[in-house]
């Protein structure tokens, strides 16, 4: 184990060529966060603002897409992190999307960051706006993918979507994130099997897999999000860029131009036949937009 | 495809030593009923009663435990069956255990069989009590394992603990039968092991699987069982041989005893430190139970 808040990249700032750092090679650190070990992986160019990355239900470190990722990671230091009591972090996961950011808020805090950009996907996108909202000095810029607001239509859905297509995934013996990220067109099938040959890239030093009851301690809180009364999202007034496909099954992509609509400074992606998982099979094109928004 | 309606071990019969058949060798039949074809295998010893098997949610005819179905063609022409629109078999799954009843009489007749022995595990056991209520005449014994009655305690919840289960299984990566049908102890989960693998003993001319739809309208069928009102049971008078393990999470345990107690003629057994699967994991107790139930 490393030293924490020690980027493994941060060769790429010395007058060395910099080793070949990538997400499906960079070390897992660990940082005390009162007292609670979190897991989290970084690197890229250090200076500029880093980019924070909140991930989604059941996901650990091992389920960020490598090419969007190593995509930031091409002019951002990223930081991608285990929410407590999910994957290698220890502690319980909280039951409430406000406990996961006053957690993310904690691991900012201690990892000594005064600001940074956060890229939430779906669930992260949730705590990312919660973050924005309770310490709007600690964000420069939000991107919200496969994401939607408190009381957001169909996110109380989520569970029943979950249970039904991981039925539908253990009698096809496939990963359920084909179905749930993916369009069952031919060109969303084939994108499917890309991603989660992707995700397989890294071979050494994987994450713990997420717990049964962290699972379903997420999905309970994404359910009570889900009935929330929707907050004021005028406050946000961080530049966001929101993305996601043209028919999100988890979180209905209504959610993404409501989110659109209601963010003062938003920017809207919506990405044709595809789905949740819309900015992991557009990797490219949504690398080059979130460059582009990242930059200046 | 052999000609339907006869048995592959019909040699069993002649004065040439049978040719070893068991419950992973024996041929896949077919035959139309009323213009839709089933598929069903049958072994076992001609003359007597034969044993017709009523499978469960999501089955197929390799969803039978070899040894039970072995350990019975040991005495028994035995004959299991795929459901209307369930892996081999035609059609479209019918949205109710009353009309699955009615396919299964239907496959009896076609069978041209006049009097006939009931083996209904779970789902299974649903459509043999209307079998029995419907068509008296038709049936001589009846093996009721895992299973209720309409509107039975906590058969409403079997979408639910499917759906949790499915969620368990995909994340541990296992089949959720191991935790659907085995106790979480260390004898159930060794045993769940030990069934996982003797399902997998047929290497050749497997039963195609069962579809995502055949799947989720046999789950609708069993909610709805679940909150039908209670039928007469004392009209049952035939013998019927309750069995379960003694801690079923898909149709509670409760379920056995309500049965056997409503039944006029009922016996019961329940396995100690067994779930759902109980007769699976008792196979050898069961076997010797069922088989001494189903003599003279």
């Amino acid at each position: 184990m490393t030293h924490p808040n020690v980027p493994h990249s941060d060769a790429a700032a010395s007058s060395t060529p910099a080793p070949t750092v990538s997400w499906s090679t960079v070390a897992t650190q660990t940082i005390s966060v009162d007292g609670t070990a979190f897991v989290y992986r970084t690197y890229g160019p250090a200076g500029g603002t880093p980019v924070v990355f909140l991930n989604h239900l059941g996901a650990t470190l091992d389920n960020w897409d490598p090419r969007v990722v190593d995509g930031l990671a091409a002019e951002h230091h990223v930081i991608a992190v285990d929410n407590r009591g999910v994957g290698g972090s220890g502690g319980t996961t909280p039951a409430t999307i406000e406990d996961m950011a006053h957690d993310a808020i904690a691991f900012i805090d201690a990892m000594g960051l005064n600001m940074v950009d956060l890229l939430g996907f779906s669930m992260g996108g949730f705590i990312a706006q919660i973050i924005a909202i309770e310490r709007p000095a600690l964000v420069r810029k939000i991107i919200l993918a496969g994401t939607g607001p408190a009381g957001g239509e169909g996110i109380d859905k989520v569970t029943r979507v979950t249970c039904a297509d991981s039925i539908t995934a253990v009698l096809r013996r496939k990963d359920p994130k084909q179905n749930l990220f993916f369009t069952r067109t031919a060109h969303g099938i084939a994108q499917s099997r890309e991603f989660i040959k992707r995700l397989g890239e890294r071979t050494t030093d994987r994450d713990k897999k997420i717990s049964v009851r962290a699972f379903r301690t997420q999905l309970r809180a994404i359910h009570t999000w889900g009935l929330t009364e929707p907050a004021d999202l005028s406050v946000i007034t961080h530049p966001v860029l929101v993305a996601n496909g043209e028919d999100d099954r988890m979180v209905p992509t209504s959610n993404s131009y409501d989110l659109a609509r209601r963010l003062p400074n938003a920017t809207l992606r919506i990405y044709p036949d595809a789905g949740h998982g819309g900015i992991f099979q557009e990797h490219q094109q949504f690398v080059t937009t979130a460059l582009e928004f990242l930059r200046g």
